[in-house]
């Protein structure tokens, strides 16, 4: 077998790998490439099958978009994920779009969507391994579901901040309402007039760097 | 191998039917009971393993319910739809718990959870075949998803109240507004103002019996 340089990232990240046979494998190596996405860049836009996307750093914003423009995000992949609904002609019960970005700069390897679908039809433990993937990602989507349509706003916005200043490992969360909003899959005025109703309650200070958490202790109990 | 009631019905329901061993035929077939359920019934309260759900007549409904008692239905499922996120123990990586009602007196073939997770783990066919089930439910959920979240009100109960029209065949929608609003995971209060809007524009006519009809033209206009 010609040597291949995704091999050590495949056998960790493929259970099948070791299942699959040297044409297989050749041919999986064959269609990946390793790409450099800068922040901000789309990695996939919904419309044709762009293939397995495997992020080995930085991280990646999968997210659902309307037709207005407004937008959902549905999870994030780090290192260690696996992104499958990219490649819908590997999973042909998939009918809804979905749009992948580069949240940080990151480096993925994508596998050619059309190499992984013929394999995936021919070796059932790849078969179940796609699906496998997308449906813990159907698990994450009622999660956020839950989170958007069950919970009142101030618990999400009290989870939304505690989440990234435990995420960034700092108490100023340096994003625009504007992001919070499309992070929360909300409206940029709900933010501001939460943010707003907090500061007031001295739980954060709003300022041009960002938001303040000052009362972390009130914001928890917000969360519970 | 023994006579099993259900063959006929899981030879149409399960493309894996074939491939099985007598064996794990036969113990699918003990597995399995065939119940009837009165409208209104709750049939899968997300707590245990209840099963695969077959309805062979009538109709179930999907739903989640947040911990305020608020319900979003997810989906309905009539003969020759599988019903598998009842079956949690099949499926690892589903996480949440759906809710599922027979929304008409219904019949339904019950496949015991343990005994199809048992042989789902042995053969590949019967493990990709529930994968793909939960799968297409993922789209449909994504789909309620866009409509709750991304469309306004006046098109969403439009969509809703010429869905129910055509389904029924009656241009009167005999419903509350509350159970209205359930089916479209809103709220109360939503469905009334916006009826009130409609009714003032004689779209349609609000009555003790329903949700007269009257102008389909201009709803179907609406619902674009």
């Amino acid at each position: 077998m010609e040597s291949c340089p995704f091999t050590s990232i495949y056998q960790n990240y493929f259970p099948f790998w070791d299942h699959l046979s040297d044409s297989d494998r050749a041919t999986l190596c064959r269609s990946s490439v390793s790409v450099q996405y800068p922040k901000g860049t789309t990695i996939h836009d919904g419309s044709i099958c762009t293939g397995v996307i495997i992020p080995t750093s930085g991280c990646l914003r999968i997210y659902m978009l309307s037709e207005e423009g407004k937008e959902i995000t549905l999870y994030r992949l780090y290192p260690g994920d696996i992104c499958i609904l990219s490649a819908s002609c590997v999973l042909h019960s998939i009918t809804f779009d979905v749009i992948v970005d580069a949240e940080e700069d990151s480096t993925c390897c994508v596998v050619g969507g059309c190499a992984f679908a013929d394999i995936s039809e021919r070796v059932p433990e790849v078969k179940i391994f796609a699906l496998e993937t997308a449906v813990a990602r159907f698990s994450d989507v009622m999660w956020i579901m839950q989170q958007i349509l069950f919970m009142s706003m101030d618990k999400r916005l009290a989870i939304f901040l505690l989440d990234e200043a435990a995420k960034t490992g700092s108490d100023t969360v340096k994003l625009t309402h504007e992001q919070i909003a499309r992070y929360m899959g909300s409206a940029r005025e709900v933010v501001t007039r939460m943010l707003k109703y907090f500061s007031s309650e001295k739980i954060v200070e709003v300022t041009r760097k960002g938001v303040i958490l000052l009362d972390k202790t009130r914001l928890r109990r917000l969360a519970v």
